[in-house]
């Protein structure tokens, strides 16, 4: 088990709800082409401003997955 | 529309609720006096810790708007 | 007043709810050997994923708190 | 000579043609309501792609301008 | 138009003739594979020396493109 | 008391006495115009040297102040 | 020669032996998929603990490789 | 003597006066519990404003000592 | 098991050997006083040199233990 | 060849015109003492105003040369 | 003037009474070999501790000074 | 003891054998021109890949010497 080799992703997902649903929103898009994601790590959270205010969060992330069978 | 130029400021807003409401805080208040804000970018996140609890979250950051007419 | 000293130390608090659960537990289960808690810090942002989903947030903080009587 | 004190703000100055025109669009349009500014330093530099092209470049300044009359 | 999820590739480009067309070389390549590029940011620029002289510029980019269809 | 927003300003003072008046100068210059300054971080401390002597030192701060009434 | 393209996907190794061959083994994984691996850098060093000891070291990795055929 | 192992602590300690006697406060507060302390690093320079003025200086040290008798 | 709370110390351990073996000895000196360690992360690494030569390599750790009974 | 040993200089070069002829302009100044420059890291890139306009660019390097005969 | 060429050195100087004096002394010493230097800029602050005491404080610089005739 | 000052160098040493023995070229080297060398820090880790092994590992250090007699 200690000779895992992970591969890690970057992605941004937003949402105009919360910060955990923008991070979902890129774990769901995601999950669509990559198994065996174990664990994400919020590198940036930013958001666009309509009207005076958020009219979505934007958060990066690095998402790690295993490489192994 | 390649041409824009924004001008930054830094805000720090505040919350007893989250982190979401206390960003709306923030640009709330600076919507009173800046049109135009089209993003913003979370720097930091603290708070205060009254009784062992969050007292309020205080989340700084940086909202751009256009200079432009 | 202005002669407080702080002492700083560093947690990591999870939930699988939200940021500011996980912020939440972090210091509820500092509060039981920590008095005189003052603020805290974000410091940086995980989680863990468990088929394709948040399984928790991971919140490392820095917590503030005075060592004076 | 040695009591100047300077203010800097944080500006977002973009071109279709080169980094260094972005950085002078975001000065002209400073200067139209800044005066007496000394200095700049790129923070950032990024810009925006269309059908796989670089459509503009943004550049993020600080510029330094003297408050004393 | 909230909901969108960005991927970023990380590239260096080079070019013996200047920042930009590092730049755009690095773009030119990603096109072949990648489409819906969207934005870059240059998080490092350097280069090579030969015979006291730049031999070419090198900058190295992070690239962000819709994952949507 | 938990619903504050602060609004960032960043300065340069300078002094050719100690790190402290430089300090002092920034803040006795932006006190003219800015009321309810609450705190300041010292981001960069620079100086010049003539003579092989500190001519004057430079302390880059940022300063918070309230917006609130 | 100057006109090269590498791109760069970051990886985790790791070894219960040392911080050379969790770098090897991130290396000897990636070879099964990327040809033409160029360079790499170590971004983090961190390890797993069981009872006292170093259970295995895990070093981060930015690899380079030529897009160019 | 190559096989010291040192502890690092994080403080934060304030002074009315200087910078130094705010380092002074911090260290002279911590030698009350810890023994064998060899050397400091300022991680960050803060103060409090009131009326236009330095009320307090801030100073937040990572403290180095001996675990070993 | 998605409600743990880690606490993070700071220390640096030395050997005059190699830097996997500065890691051990700072974990074997730090598992007299902390159980439940779980993992560690280097965040710097730097040495003594004597007669041009390293005399002991030294590594500064974050460690991370459970604070779960 | 992998035994090579590099030593790193920092310099700042600056020309009215661009960023590249501030990078050739340090670079010449360079190679009328040092041989065997290798490769350049841009580090930092700022410029001074006048009237409004970039007087000149300063662009800070790190440059990279071998030891070797 | 738009087109001198500086080099940085990196130096550390101490003192048992302030930090102004330990940029001082290591500024006094430079001045022994390098002519022409025309700013500092403080990267790092730290100090050695004896009977719980400041011992002496250690600052960390980089110079910059022309290289033109 | 406690005014001496330290000039700095910055040196990049490899070996196909180990992370120590890149070090230890780099400051065998550095030793034929450098008296009184002190300390050394890692920042940073790179290596060169050919046939998808490590063909050499690359540190580059920063090296502390003193300046007095």
């Amino acid at each position: 088990m200690s000779d895992h080799v992970y591969k890690i992703v970057e992605l941004v997902g937003s949402s105009p709800d919360s910060l955990e649903s923008a991070i979902d929103n890129a774990l769901k898009k995601a999950s669509e082409t990559i198994r065996h994601m174990r664990w994400f790590e919020v590198i940036e959270t930013r958001g666009h401003i309509e009207d005076g205010q958020v009219a979505h969060y934007q958060v990066k992330l690095k998402v790690g997955f295993t490489l192994d069978d």
